[in-house]
């Protein structure tokens, strides 16, 4: 069974693909650490793909680090900027003509979309929460994957956004490359979320996997720190923070929420013992650091599951489930944090974005 | 910090509240077994909600089963068709004034949405496939959760309905209510799904981790039929025929392959050995019957995998991990099959169809 293709759909496909050639998206990037990196490798690996398959063809007409910022209208030779920031330390030395400060670029710069990549900071979301709010204010769309404003005030950012009538995209912020968020929020429609719970932090669940394997906390820790996955200061993953940052984006976006991490009931992993570990494996237990939301509380602890559980995960990884109404429980497990799978949510974020714009 | 609300914005809302009275969506059900039921069951709990969430108003204009097929261009009361299915087992005794064959029905019934929901025939995919092609050809959307007709043509339906230009919508058909295609197809956006590999049929996933607790396969098979998860003649799922259906399906939607049932190398359980559980089992492996793409080669066959694989699950449970070029191993974990997870399924892709309609 074999039907000829409409004449209509074919004429289609010619006029979207003549249109393509209009569609370019600026892109100003605040912070180029190693997911900033990522993300440029992504732009010239997949320059082609974007084009086809999306339509879209972005410009980076900005750069900003520790150093400060340079511009190019007509955007800047991304291997000129990997190369440069590799071998002198700061996008800088690019050399751009004149120079200017972040905020004026991010207000005055003509461009669709900032990217906030900015090392998280959930003490008061700086310097993130300015990038973001200047952004929005000068009518741009913000991709972030920086849990620090989001923690501190979700409820204001997303509401700016919409007063600005401009896309606010953050799935990178829970889960890393795993898409979480777009899961809960696009995949469970129709049906309804009552609850989740998850492990969020892949750093703390690497150390209670060592310490379900015999070592106690601070060798665990050690093994941790030795392998890259923990900080030389661990506390905000030791302590629950990291979690109960994510714990806080997902609820609000989740469940509508209107929490910030003050609402969050927090204990860390530092004072779990090994021999509490151990007693819990021999009822087939494991203790993870859990983040529960029911809708009107949210915890974040060391809890003993089931090590039959589908969200016992081991290593690194996260795992979250969802309870939905008539669907049941839904479970999504990936690695959680990660330079290229952080890179890869600011993509599709912005082919999110692009559609938004186009609609 | 509280910005507030863009006045424009408000009026919007307002305006898409006066407008969402005209949203009605009338549907043609074909099949009233356990999902149909469930499905209307969902309608009339979730009424407020599709209205308010979503804007639309469904009303069922016919329904039919093995006794016939009743129209009513109002709508048919929903309480009324649940009630005289339960007690005189055919919809037909809900009393219309005029017979009329279902094909006919399907053409010239005033409709936007088909949803065919007779039982899976792997062998000619019929009635289904006559219902979906006649739906297709008199312009109305179709949604399904039969796999027949996938499974043996999706290369040409999908055509079919490229080329008469409605919507065709199959979510429910792998995974039940676990949105696992929702995901692939949604989140997975900007990245590249290289391979899948997965746990697609729950009954030989109940008989399986029965013999790894012990049991030989006919104990086990006992055990499942006794429990209703394995029917009177189990071999659609023993020698793995729903599990490849459902990997044909997965394969072309997600890997763009033009795979039908006879391209799939199909190895059942019948033959798994108790010995061999036991023999794997101290090795730290489960046996799993695993439905594996790689883009060119579609496997369904008992293999062993680590009890730490994420996809090792058990009982009647799905799961399926995605290989992403940069966001590295997805998986996605539910149960997936069961009456109201798989209606849930169905609202989803209705939902779907009307921002398609709309947009």
């Amino acid at each position: 069974m074999v039907y000829p293709q409409a004449p209509l759909t074919r004429i289609q496909t010619y006029l979207t693909g003549y249109f393509k050639i209009l569609e370019k998206l600026r892109l100003v990037l605040l912070g180029f650490g190693v997911v900033g990196q990522s993300f440029v490798k992504l732009l010239l690996s997949h320059s082609a793909d974007l084009f086809n398959d999306y339509g879209i063809k972005p410009k980076v007409v900005a750069c900003a680090d520790n150093g400060g910022i340079v511009t190019s209208n007509q955007g800047l030779d991304l291997d000129r900027l990997l190369s440069v920031k590799k071998k002198k330390k700061s996008v800088i030395h690019y050399g751009s003509s004149e120079s200017s400060s972040i905020l004026d670029v991010i207000e005055n710069m003509d461009a669709e979309v900032v990217i906030e990549l900015t090392p998280t900071n959930i003490k008061d979301g700086e310097p993130g929460k300015t990038h973001i709010v200047t952004a929005m204010k000068s009518g741009k769309n913000v991709i972030t994957v920086n849990k620090g404003p989001l923690a501190l005030e979700f409820p204001s950012l997303v509401e700016l956004a919409d007063y600005n009538r401009i896309a606010f995209k953050f799935s990178g912020t829970v889960g890393g490359g795993t898409p979480i968020l777009e899961f809960a929020k696009r995949c469970l429609k129709g049906d309804r979320i009552l609850s989740f719970e998850g492990i969020l932090n892949g750093t703390t669940n690497y150390i209670l996997s060592k310490m379900f394997e015999g070592l106690n906390f601070s060798q665990a820790l050690q093994d941790a720190s030795e392998k890259g996955y923990a900080e030389k200061d661990p506390t905000l993953d030791i302590d629950g923070y990291d979690a109960v940052a994510k714990l806080v984006i997902a609820s609000n976006l989740v469940m509508n929420m209107k929490s910030t991490m003050s609402d969050v009931k927090r204990t860390g992993i530092r004072n779990v013992q090994a021999s509490d570990v151990t007693k819990e494996r021999k009822k087939g237990n494991a203790i993870k650091l859990i983040a529960t939301c029911d809708g009107k509380n949210l915890t974040v602890e060391p809890k003993a599951i089931s090590t039959k559980d589908p969200i016992c995960v081991d290593g690194i990884l996260n795992a979250i489930t969802f309870t939905c109404q008539h669907s049941g429980h839904q479970t999504i497990i990936g690695k959680g944090a990660g330079g290229m799978e952080t890179a890869s949510s600011i993509l599709r974020d912005l082919i999110d974005i692009r559609n938004i714009i186009r609609s």
